[in-house]
């Protein structure tokens, strides 16, 4: 048996930062759980030389890939440099070379992962990326051990903090969404450059990713149904609290015997329900099984140390596989292949903000809309204030597929008493 | 390697007719994930004759343990009868007949868990019990896997359904706490005998498994503090809400240089906590961790196939351990003695509900009282409205000892004043 374990380290920003102070000031508590310590022994790093406040030695640092890759008593490469192609190659090479590897990168897990996961298998070797989703929630985890028995049949999750922090305060704090963005840039939750968040990509990176573990099958990116955060007007979210709703950029995926749906979109979801609450940087996923019902599992989203307890958590788990000789003996096959729905099988509940000439009729004549495409309405109401000559229409619908609801949009730009849709929302979290 | 996990079902009840449903329900996605078959080989129940409305043959049944623990063919003992002395003798047995046990007791574990688990790792056995704690949540894993690099350092959990319900029911509905029993009651959320749940018991039960396992120490029942239900007085309910509090049966276990302490009675939880809106027969804990900071699991705390997705979940790890024959490698030995903590070093902030005589300077003096014990209060208030010839003063205080608060109780029982202190409650969740 192992003597002790050692692990290289790729990258020490935020992420990586972090793993080295857990396992520093917690190796008594992993020393205990293990039997044995568990040490850094390089650090990929883009500049060596710089001077760093940390307890690791200086000629630790190195530039040079291959020094890991290619020193034999390396057990685990631990990559949290992030991005695509650097981290997708080191990773490779790092299966490829027999070493373990825990991973906290959700894009190289969205795009390749089964591809990864695969050659793990092949080389056994694990394959861990708990970090990749929900920051320091044990969502990965959970899905494949803890609820290893059910069958789940949705997911609907708060799995981006940035775009949380913003909707937040913009709710809570009346804030601009410019304002809003600017606080989260200043506390560190936003990245210069936000768009992948705001747009929903980085949302629906981790969508991918837990729905291909919670369906055992194959998603891919372009299965993800995106609306950015772009879509919403001013005067939604107070529009949305009218009605008891509050608005969050959320990501959904569901299975039924039709096949599988996911999306991350602004959507409305009840007060009550348990998502409604999730605020700031936190990120909650609430999962549905057919056994189990409803879980919920809430945490931070990201950060350094949480994020670095989630990538410890793997190392620990990687660890003991090594010294028990099982490392890479998994399952990672999908168990059934990527059925996509087609926009008639995707159902749901609809809020559409119509702005209208203000005539005698108009509410009628856009009901009998509703109505010519099969679509029932729950609620349908004028609220108060006049705009710019026209007042703005709420019609919610009862539960219509994607497609009536895109018919419905189509047919409204034909109609000469509709200024504009000003937005749509699909309406989460309920008549399950 | 195995072409086959056998079980021994002991019980075939509530939880226990739920992993037989589930074992059968879904037996391709098992073989799938362990590529053999887990497959019940006999039933231990009360009356073997008994006809029953399952898919299992007859002549699986017994009511003979030793049937199954002779079994050389029986690999896993999935132990679901509950109770004390009967099941705890059955999992020793098949612990020392080298069989891995998978249980739902919170009996046994919380009064012998770490006894049985040395016995395990013994014999080289597998013992979970995923299911002892928060039904269909996947709480022990968490702890042990998930977040196991992290240091907890709280841990409060809503962990008793029954009294979940019976609160929710009467503060959202108004009913009175007989009437939401017997709802309960009719639902199947309370036993005949609610004694358990109201009492506190079953909560100090589960929070001495996870307290036991979060901070990695022996935890015995009698280092849990309990107060029951019945310590809630008529109008608590609605004064905790015009203060902005909701009073759930929480349990609560805390840990710092000091020691530990551990509770379960009815806390007022700000209502903006997460836990203040955990409703009805759910569960929920909260988890704060040094790195991690706060998580949250969320879910249904008892139930047929809730229960039994956990068991059926810790299955499956006990099947993948047998088959890569890793059986009973986990170190369950301590890490630390359980140092509880005096009433002098247990900090808290108190509400106080005071019946007091209607007189001039009364609160004056009460407020001097509370001084004279170096108690700092947060809030003084004299609700409206005359009861019985009194009024109840609320006093709601900074954080003092649990030492101060019973100074202070002692010491308002001869004040003149003072007719009684009508009831106290733990502020729990602010001031971390």
């Amino acid at each position: 048996m192992k003597s002790e374990i050692t692990i290289g380290l790729l990258g020490l920003g935020v992420v990586g930062g972090g793993v080295a102070t857990i396992l520093h000031e917690h190796q008594d508590d992993l020393n205990h759980k293990l039997g044995v310590p568990v040490k850094i022994k390089k650090v990929l790093v883009k500049d060596a030389t710089k001077k760093r406040d940390t307890y690791l030695a200086q000629e630790m640092f190195t530039t040079d890939l291959d020094e890991l890759i290619e020193d034999p008593s390396i057990d685990l490469i631990v990559e949290v440099i992030g991005g695509a192609t650097e981290a997708k190659q080191a990773i490779e090479r790092a299966l490829r070379a027999g070493k373990g590897v825990v991973t906290a990168n959700k894009d190289v897990m969205a795009e390749s992962g089964l591809e990864l996961l695969k050659l793990a298998d092949e080389n056994k070797c694990d394959l861990f990326y708990e970090a990749s989703v929900g920051g320091g929630i044990p969502l990965i985890r959970t899905l494949e051990d803890g609820l290893a028995s059910d069958r789940i049949t949705a997911l609907t999750g708060i799995v981006n903090g940035t775009t949380n922090f913003i909707l937040t305060k913009m709710k809570l704090e009346k804030k601009s969404y410019e304002e809003a963005l600017a606080e989260a840039t200043e506390l560190g939750f936003a990245e210069a450059d936000p768009s992948a968040d705001v747009d929903g990509i980085d949302a629906a990176r981790k969508m991918a990713i837990l729905a291909s573990l919670a369906f055992s099958t194959d998603v891919h990116l372009d299965n993800v149904f995106v609306r950015g955060m772009d879509v919403i007007q001013e005067g939604d979210l107070e529009l949305a609290e009218q009605f008891g709703y509050t608005v969050k950029m959320a990501g959904s995926a569901k299975k039924d015997e039709d096949g599988i749906e996911i999306s991350v979109e602004p959507v409305f979801i009840r007060n009550a329900h348990p998502l409604a609450s999730v605020n700031n940087e936190f990120n909650a996923v609430y999962v549905y099984g057919d056994a189990v019902g409803e879980t919920m599992f809430y945490g931070p989203g990201a950060g350094s140390l949480p994020t670095a307890t989630s990538v410890t958590g793997d190392i620990i788990a990687a660890c003991r596989n090594l010294l028990l000789g099982v490392n890479g003996r998994r399952v990672h096959a999908p168990q059934h292949s990527c059925k996509a729905k087609s926009d008639d099988q995707i159902i749901g509940r609809y809020f559409h903000r119509i702005s209208v000439k203000d005539k005698v009729g108009v509410l009628t004549h856009l009901s009998s809309i509703y109505s010519n495409h099969g679509a029932s309405l729950a609620t349908v109401v004028q609220p108060e204030g006049n705009q710019n000559g026209g007042v703005d229409l709420v019609m919610i619908t009862h539960q219509i597929s994607r497609q009536q609801h895109k018919d419905i949009m189509q047919a409204l730009q034909n109609v000469p008493e509709v200024n504009k849709v000003v937005s749509y929302y699909r309406v989460e979290g309920e008549n399950k």
